[in-house]
């Protein structure tokens, strides 16, 4: 058995998220699969290291899997590529170590969230940004996120429910940045529960219009509360940039 | 009635094109129509610079029509932009001379069409660009595009059949770059016939993947045949930037 990695690209607009399920076959993992398993004529099963949830897109996700096969990592791309739909798209695909494993080493991630700060249409744009055209103080979002930063329980960010796995995090960096007529965010940590990065730009957003304080957000990481915390950003604005190992 | 002239920016993918038609309101004229004439509760006709066939898109088509009404140039275009679906955008709205007409009163356009000129697949791009791997000598495309350059009859370049109209037109300027992976065209001419732009660009890709030589092209302005003519390059690559008066 060889194992490979592929770096994938996809609009997920229209996937019900990465992670296979059992009710659907409109997730980015089992099309995946679903190509795979045609090309070595078994069952194939794919390790991706991030669960992007139902509309968040990827610019370069990060999935391994075993092969009995002499095919050569450019040629299982381009059989991939050929077969996949017009919205996924491998980018890369290597030999790995056979203990390499995509998910379980994965030292960190690199999320973007976009968001368009403006009262013009974004139709180029509408699926990979959320549309707010609210004014928004940056200095306070840059305050609040400094908060964020480091080693937290982040509890209060997470739609998960409290169960036995630990909830703590370290968060590296947040960036913060007006692009023209975007505020672009990007958060850099090794690790993320569910909803973590929606919930975590929800708040941010909040604190930038002035709908809560910098002190309530480290309040927030005291509180271990969902329900303090500010809303879901929509999926749609987020991407999966970059996965480190 | 006061003639108001509108900029209007759309994501052409799903609709039959800008001109209104009889058998289908999927047309960028025709949900304009629809949502003006329900803002003044009678029938309005709107008149567009440029006819973009179905599939093409538009950053700054230009429109004018005549209302008999007090509201202002931003209540209309606020009207219109709430509804208007998401891949339409009125960016600009404002009242004009009587005498204003969008498309006998142009004096030139200019479009851009972009190749995606690499092997990777344009994911979120897909819908915007024409994916064409192979190699461009992009001079020899320059060379064939100051053929195509001044005032010709561009006969062979159109899919209009042979009418009394004349099919003489002014081309001031065609530019060719290579941007990261895409090979952008944009064309400058004071008026094109239907299908021109993109059976230009398709016999300048012709000539960039020498299936056809620069003297072709010449040739090509004499024969005054559209079946000497490259073939059509496909809509979705291409867009409407920009009208001038």
């Amino acid at each position: 058995m060889t194992n490979y990695k592929i770096k994938v690209m996809y609009d997920g607009t229209k996937y019900k998220g990465w992670q296979r399920q059992v009710s659907t076959d409109q997730t980015i993992q089992g099309k995946i699969e679903g190509v795979l398993s045609k090309m070595v004529d078994s069952t194939v099963e794919i390790q991706g290291a991030g669960r992007t949830d139902a509309g968040v897109h990827a610019y370069a996700q990060i999935a391994n899997f075993q092969l009995d096969t002499n095919y050569t990592p450019k040629e299982i791309m381009e059989y991939l590529n050929q077969y996949l739909p017009e919205d996924i798209s491998v980018i890369n695909c290597r030999r790995v170590n056979d203990r390499f494993h995509s998910r379980l080493l994965a030292k960190g991630k690199i999320y973007r969230y976009r968001i368009w700060n403006h009262s013009d249409k974004p139709v180029f744009e509408r699926k990979y940004v959320y549309q707010l055209a609210d004014h928004f103080d940056i200095e306070l979002m840059k305050e609040a996120a400094a908060v964020l930063c480091g080693t937290h329980d982040f509890q209060s960010f997470t739609s998960a429910k409290k169960g036995k796995k630990s909830t703590i995090r370290f968060i590296e960096s947040i960036q913060i940045e007006q692009l023209g007529k975007e505020l672009v965010i990007t958060i850099n940590g090794n690790g993320f529960l569910y909803n973590m990065v929606r919930i975590m730009v929800g708040t941010l957003m909040e604190v930038g219009m002035k709908k809560r304080s910098v002190e309530s957000v480290r309040d927030l990481l005291e509180a271990k509360d969902r329900s303090q915390a500010g809303y879901l950003a929509p999926a749609k604005g987020l991407a999966l940039m970059e996965i480190y190992y």
